[in-house]
């Protein structure tokens, strides 16, 4: 399929534009090791972003009205607390803690890729973040988006459609114009079911050393590249 | 009242960051006056402007659902046509003189002032104009936006108080770490009542040489600054 009339690019962010699992075991570190805390630390984090799905999906199921992900997320980080025997934790230290999604590290070539895809390209955030961690993220990041989209802003967590076609409305871009790029399989198909195009970027390492999941585009995917700058390459950006 | 606390500037764009007057004049001018049209082009965009607040009123009001700034203003160019005795434009022609309110240009000190805004805040747009014609006339005149909010993001047009309290909401800020910025007493003063801070910028040429609105601050407004760039000094911008 003809990637020609793509005028903007939307980004999955965890995993694809930035190294949650890394960054979050870093800063959980270095809050609750000099507390006295000995854990495995990307267990820690691996905990914390396991109820990242379920939490979503009592939204998406409408069980629960739209809540952004920083509540979520705090709601998530106090369940899995007696999991690895935190207790000693001020108000303010879970605060912060769970402000490090706001200041998740990038991946080394995002950066310079997005810096190239903006040149030709209208590049947007649609990740199941909010607004405010995003923007945050961003500015400690360097990360130069155009605007923030995604799940508060369209009002549904993807990979439900409306969260895609309310992107898509927004930029005032038929979804054939808008390209979807993600280092997850799901993410992709669910915004192709939409007629949105797909870039596929693997992330081998996302999940640790031992990934089994992602680690090629399904066949259905438009392009597929091996990083932010390679995609930046074979769609003609300088 | 300081302003040690903000955090973030959300700015009025129509009059405040770009010249809608002259580029709306000149874009008709330019589309018009090959096909043999001889017209006051500023009366031509002051005829047109003039319809803007009626049309969001109807939305204020409940009277009609929320309707993107867009299609606002295409039927308000299609109402004013017959009194320019316009009737020789294709439909194409109309889709592009619509968006010629994606292509503004941007006043002379706006996209310096914002750059160095930018290095100490959160810089985003809280216009009425919808996502896409603030995405694309970002990316038109350079204006480097974190992100844009506004009435279309927000479900609600300015200066209903939801507008204000939503965009400091998606920033998660509270209303005090939010400075709006505009060349409009009322839209500051309606900020000032939602409990954001005010900064006020003179336009005093948006309206044309007689203007007499705006001229000068309210004295109920935080901080005044001459230019972009002047505020970014008083704000301690390098």
């Amino acid at each position: 399929m003809s990637l020609n009339n793509v005028k903007a690019l939307i980004f999955d962010v965890f995993g694809t534009v930035v190294d949650w699992r890394n960054s979050i075991a870093n800063e959980a570190a270095g809050m609750l090791k000099p507390k006295g805390y000995d854990l495995d630390w990307h267990a820690f984090a691996d905990a914390w972003r396991q109820r990242y799905q379920p939490a979503m999906e009592e939204v998406r199921s409408g069980k629960r009205p739209f809540t952004k992900l920083d509540v979520l997320h705090r709601e998530n980080l106090e369940a899995i607390l007696p999991d690895f025997g935190i207790s000693d934790i001020s108000i303010s230290e879970l605060d912060h803690l769970n402000r490090a999604w706001h200041r998740l590290s990038p991946w080394p070539d995002a950066k310079v890729g997005l810096t190239r895809l903006k040149g030709k390209f209208i590049i947007a955030t649609q990740s199941n973040g909010n607004v405010a961690l995003m923007v945050n993220m961003a500015k400690n990041a360097g990360l130069p988006w155009d605007t923030i989209l995604g799940a508060e802003v369209c009002q549904a967590y993807k990979p439900m459609p409306e969260s895609y076609l309310r992107a898509c409305d927004l930029l005032g871009l038929a979804p054939s114009e808008v390209l979807m790029t993600a280092a997850h399989n799901d993410d992709l198909k669910a915004a192709a079911r939409c007629g949105l195009r797909t870039a596929f970027i693997p992330r081998p390492t996302e999940h640790g050393a031992n990934q089994t999941k992602d680690l090629e585009p399904d066949p259905s995917i438009d392009i597929s590249a091996n990083s932010f700058i390679d995609l930046a390459e074979k769609l003609g950006c300088p």
